[in-house]
């Protein structure tokens, strides 16, 4: 079986990470062979160290012309990503983007179309999906052993970002560019891994954006969102990033009892009898069901994003199932797209979203924007201890 | 100085509690000279066993009248709190009332009126005041040690309440006689806390309550609250009387870090420089300020409802300030009126909310209610463990 041929779309701070291991040759049946960056400096630099084994592109179209690569690794800004990704696809190579799949759902449908027209792989990465944590969260849930859902409660504001680093990219917290804030950037994970780890989409949100909160910038960056379910559970959803330490603390209550996701750990507050049934047969007064609390043992470590690009390469090899799909990539983003539409319309918002009010309402944000930043201005950032 | 000669009104689950401690002499400058209750059958197994030196009535007004008393603590189900405050201080004769202190804010502004009229001491039975983890919360805000404060987050799901409680009482969870469920009954305390110990109210509130939610009831029994406040802070409140084991986990952000109560310790993450401070200086890109976790020392133990009822004839002995003044009473209530009326209304509320509007939409439920129980049929619960 021949190597899947990579070509990497964007050398900025992912990028440069997602070529770190590619080029230490730790996803097995890849190989980088191509490199594409507008920046001629950041170019230049990688085609000094890396230019004898891989070839460097300052035309996307030419990479992809280039006969070199199989699929494509698109670690550009997010507004790239749909225009990018579908070029790929038409002219039959696999794709993985980086999140979000787009900033509005539309995009991410089309995509979907290009890929299923194409019979190509396309998946986005969602590097939270590899959590031991989540997937063990996903399987209680799934196999019933916590019950019917009733309630969650997930606080999400341990992505601290300072105004340092929104000052470091033009293109960052811009309605234009960036699309959005703290949803289609940092939390784009949890909102992900709430409906995949649940297996649960709101029936509607209502939801309270803060935009440019203790920040110089003009997207949401705070966030709190409440959400009802078809079978009447509620959900909270809290996000933020201009809080340290922050906290990053999933509660979900079911008619088994409870768990609680917090510091890395999963606790299991297990009824002995389901709630509902010690409910049902209880006659005294403030009495309730026996329950036992223990910490869930949760074996592995995430690979995060080399383990997404390893499941993408497997799939494309060996059909390997997709873990991170893009028909899936939708859901998150259609909670995404329902918090600011809840927000700018000050109501609830029943899903799926109407997509073409979100639009309007987006194009209505970059008309009246008054950011000064120049998307082309930035400079590399550490990425190590992000997601 | 003379003992305060208390006269305890219902000797139900939660008047019997106050009986036992105050015939056993622990208030004190207080003695238990005498009752009153409706239930014949209650009021002659207390005859039988106190009589001798506690003088039984099933007319309150009689009690008011025999010159027996100097104050009356009033355990009867909540409709009755303002009409026998306002009587009792209408006789010159101090007042303490379990919460809450009414079911609608007038109720309560009525009786401070009276009580400042007569020139009696008045006090609302918030017990959890008298907890050293909340004081704790409070001088810590209050001095400015955790900075200003900016998000909240209260989940207080552990008050949990099987259908067999609610059938134990024929006025509970009514609409009629209870005037409300989780808000007015189990969170009114927490609701009192939330305000008291961070020092603020919010300016505006949006709820989402449900009704007899895995319950044959009418009230709220689960309640999602989002909340404003005037220096930019949001707050969320989350309450529920059908979750088992429930959580109690209240997180206050503010500059200086992070405060959280739970199982009973208090965590404080406490940066070193306040984070509005490192944000206007810090350069790079991921960083963030140094922080030290500990745990607070919180010294004693929660006097409860006794702690409460010292006070009270403290202040009537003695001056001592209350800890939990009719004044006071009226903000907790207020936002539990606010979270009912903005589901009712399926929109924001204002505070200080309208009280009219308030009054109509409970009455409107009232009128509504299609509750069969009897209010006057009822068998006594042991309350230990309850608040």
């Amino acid at each position: 079986m021949s190597k899947v041929r990579i070509g990497l779309v964007g050398i900025g701070s992912m990028g440069t990470a997602h070529a770190q291991y590619l080029i230490a040759n730790e996803v097995e049946g890849a190989e980088l062979t191509a490199v594409c960056e507008q920046s001629e400096e950041r170019l230049q630099m990688f085609a000094e160290e890396f230019g004898s084994s891989v070839a460097c592109y300052n035309s996307y179209e030419a990479m992809l012309d280039s006969g070199l690569v199989d699929g494509v690794l698109i670690a550009t800004p997010h507004y790239f990503h749909p225009e990018q990704a579908i070029k790929a696809l038409n002219k039959n190579l696999h794709v993985l983007i980086e999140k979000p799949g787009g900033v509005y759902t539309k995009q991410v449908r089309e995509m979907n179309e290009a890929a299923a027209k194409a019979g190509k792989v396309f998946s986005i990465m969602f590097n939270q999906r590899t959590n031991p944590l989540y997937c063990k969260l996903k399987e209680l849930i799934s196999s019933g052993e916590l019950g019917e859902v009733r309630r969650m409660n997930w606080i999400i504001t341990d992505w601290y970002r300072s105004q340092s680093y929104y000052d470091s990219s033009g293109w960052r917290a811009t309605w234009a560019n960036e699309g959005g804030g703290v949803l289609i950037n940092q939390a784009a994970h949890q909102l992900d891994l709430w409906q995949w780890a649940t297996g649960l989409m709101p029936t509607r949100i209502r939801a309270f954006c803060s935009f440019g909160k203790h920040r110089n910038i003009e997207v949401e960056n705070e966030v709190t969102a409440y959400a009802e379910y078809e079978n009447g559970a509620t959900g909270v959803f809290v996000t933020s990033v201009c809080e340290s330490p922050g906290t990053n603390r999933f509660e979900v209550t079911g008619d088994r009892g409870k768990i609680v996701i917090e510091d890395g750990k999963m606790t299991f507050s297990r009824l002995r009898v389901l709630e509902s049934e010690f409910n049902s047969t209880f006659k005294g007064g403030f009495g309730q069901p026996e329950c036992w609390k223990f910490e869930v043992p949760v074996v592995g470590k995430n690979p995060q994003h080399k383990g997404i690009t390893q499941n993408w390469v497997d799939a494309i090899n060996k059909g390997t199932p997709l873990i991170a799909s893009g028909e899936e990539g939708i859901k998150g983003l259609m909670l995404s797209n329902a918090m600011l539409l809840s927000t700018w319309t000050d109501n609830w918002v029943d899903l799926p979203i109407d997509e073409d009010l979100f639009y309007k309402k987006l194009q209505e944000n970059i008309r009246n924007s008054r950011s000064t930043k120049n998307p082309l201005e930035s400079r590399t950032l550490n990425v190590s201890g992000t997601h």
